[in-house]
């Protein structure tokens, strides 16, 4: 990253100081193959704590059927401060009714027993989980979980590398992101770590309430510290302004989870003047929060199930915000279109019949379809208002063969633009999805 | 079909008294292999025609980018009265601008000059395409197919065999459909062909419109006819009633094409009173118009593109039309539930995030999720109130691993239902529409 002022350190959630990390094998699926830390077996449960009452803020999904962490975590946010996060794989503690609500304070119950000497109430615990849905928790062996990873906590990357594997569903990789950058004289350490896979199409908000703009959904998680000291109610608008440009404008398949969850803890130990909304730096904090939630959202496309093909969808000209997320949604979640990206095909009749079903005002005979490779100027047109273009068949298959590459939609018809992180969709992700009804453990949330 | 006033007579669109078709190859892929009639090539352009000027009704894709020939369409259904019917597959003629408009307008020329005696004008024939999008029409293989295709018309099965055939893309078998009944004590017969596979969820109307209920897209294309007398008026509003009630209850991928198109001629040669919405057998008209166009939409599911699973999503208690529209959409166009069908795996947990993110309103302890087998009362319930019951899995796959069944979801709020007709995503759907960069003719519309 050039000419920034923040440094991407390549760490994780244990850069900024006073945070720990951990995290354990303890059998959530109940595969019977024993307990206590990771024994050659997926680590399925990570724990967060900061050394000191930390300001939180969060965004959760807007599904009307969410899981039972995600109605602790809205609660726990809603009082400003906590000190630890615990999240399990394997079992999303979804549509388990009351049971999962008991099941979920029970969780937060055992890390602030298990933490004696931290002196952490349940009430600043967040809880977070993800895997399969309808399924209540395996409760015992969560809790043996929770006092093993509890005594493995540590500040090293070593520990917040076993963290970040532990949130892993079908993820293949751990995703871990943390910048440098000074606030008030101070030097402050951001980092995070997040998951996805499947199931992605998260519309976040802090309350509940759907965004303004149009938003449909896997489970993604994010967990994001700093050692920034931020005042509680920036902090939420920060992370707002943040997810809005980045876990909100990614798709893998479309569907959005009953989990979805960002969680901030800022725990001030590196004794900046607190950041406010009218705070001089504010801007460094929020550009620092907007690269590493981009760059941990963009992870999560890539690693998307059965992706081979990551897709920017860029939309502009459009008459309104709203046009323009809409035409760039559709896009980017169209069947068809997202099997020619499989194909590595240049598809421009596909774009337009999904620009043309969608919500936004679109003029067949004004639009634009070019590709680019990422981060470079030069784009190739296929079609230009509305016909098609000169350039090659093959000119343009260069482009979309490769892994990576931008679609750049002109409407031509007002200023609005958005941005959409799609993918393709590949026999491998219906491979993966499809399960196996001869083994129910197959069969994903 | 028991207990109807109508009989299914296994005919086509040249049941009906006074109409012709048939169907030849005309190379519209450009394939070099010859013209002329069918030399072991797929037919790909129809024509059917009505003896005499024929009431004329249709309905039309919503999506904003919409082919040439479907504005023709429409123009010549305002004028109230048409004779023929030219189609041709391997071609959308969708975006393709003001040459696209002037070749729909050719072969409309070519089919009233081809017919000479039969004193047909250009603005009594219906255009319509489906096919490729964005390439310009081969005219001069077009309008010797049309030469040839009207030379070869009759009121056969074999003719109307052959117009079916012509008009598929990726279908793997010709739809076609007559119903035979006494109106004003003559007997009437309404046939009909159809074709879709992909890009199929249509959302059409009359006038271009969208309709008041959220819809979505293949091309699927239904010509119609009959030998009744139907007042125009009365025609299109029988038309609009049954395609809410099929087509537009029907999605293989969610994607809405740039063709959609049902038309249907009324040529009064069954010498019945005229119908009119006044008229006290209109009910009977309407019936049988339901029947036909439902058995033509869920032929065009069960032979979808990969389709290996026909499921009826059927919603009830939901606090509003609008709302059981939605909820049902939702389910039926979630890429994780679609696969999860693929596999057989009667998986709710995906169909509860489904229902969560869609627009409908929904509370998660209210939700019964159940399976049935097509046309039998019993369901079993994998989830009342919320919760799982006791019905083994093995017992619900034994429904969920059939062709067809159909998932019923009370949302418990409401009075309001909605049915969708969808199928499930396969390995196949992707492998078919990914294409081959290496082989652009593979590559789809």
């Amino acid at each position: 990253v050039k000419n920034r002022f923040f440094q991407d350190i390549g760490g994780s959630v244990t850069a900024p100081q006073g945070f720990r990390a951990a995290g354990v094998f303890c059998d959530i699926k109940r595969l019977g193959t024993g307990k206590g830390s990771n024994k050659g077996q997926k680590r399925d449960l990570a724990l967060i704590v900061s050394d000191v009452p930390a300001a939180v803020a969060g965004t959760f999904t807007t599904n009307r059927v969410c899981a039972a962490p995600v109605k602790l975590c809205a609660d726990c946010v809603a009082r400003g401060t906590a000190r630890a996060i615990v999240v399990n794989s394997g079992n999303a503690n979804a549509c388990t009714g009351r049971q999962g609500r008991r099941d979920a304070q029970a969780m937060a119950q055992a890390v602030a027993e298990a933490c004696r000497g931290g002196e952490i109430s349940a009430r600043e615990v967040l809880v977070a989980s993800t895997g399969r849905i309808g399924v209540p928790l395996p409760m015992t062996q969560v809790k043996q979980g929770i006092l093993d990873v509890a005594g493995l906590l540590g500040g090293g990357a070593a520990q917040a590398r076993q963290a970040s594997e532990a949130i892993m569903t079908s993820d293949t990789r751990p995703k871990e992101i943390a910048v440098e950058f000074a606030l008030g004289g101070k030097k402050v350490r951001l980092g995070g770590i997040c998951k996805g896979a499947g199931m992605i199409q998260p519309g976040m908000s802090p309350t509940g309430a759907r965004p303004a703009l149009q938003s449909l959904h896997a489970t993604m998680l994010c967990f994001l510290t700093t050692d920034a000291a931020v005042e509680t109610k920036f902090l939420q608008a920060a992370l707002n302004d943040a997810v809005a440009k980045s876990f909100n404008r990614i798709t893998v398949d479309g569907d959005m989870s009953t989990n979805d969850t960002v969680l901030v803890l800022a725990n001030g130990r590196a004794d900046n003047p607190p950041l406010t909304a009218r705070a001089g730096d504010r801007r460094q904090f929020q550009a620092a929060l907007d690269y590493v939630t981009l760059e941990l959202a963009k992870k999560i496309v890539l690693d998307g199930e059965g992706v081979s093909r990551f897709v920017t969808v860029r939309v502009t000209g459009a008459r309104s915000p709203g046009d323009a997320d809409a035409a760039a949604r559709a896009v980017a979640n169209s069947t068809l279109v997202k099997t020619s990206w499989c194909g590595g095909d240049p598809n421009w009749g596909r774009i337009l019949c999904a620009l043309g079903y969608s919500e936004a005002g679109v003029e067949e005979n004004r639009i634009d379809v070019g590709y680019s490779l990422p981060g470079r100027k030069e784009v190739l047109y296929s079609l230009k208002r509305g016909s098609p273009t000169k350039v090659s068949f093959g000119a343009l298959c260069k482009i979309t063969c490769t892994p990576a590459f931008d679609l750049h939609i002109d409407l031509h018809l007002g200023r609005a633009s958005a941005v959409i992180y799609s993918a393709d969709l590949t026999e491998a992700y219906v491979d993966f999805n499809k399960g196996d009804v001869t083994d129910p453990s197959s069969l994903g949330g």
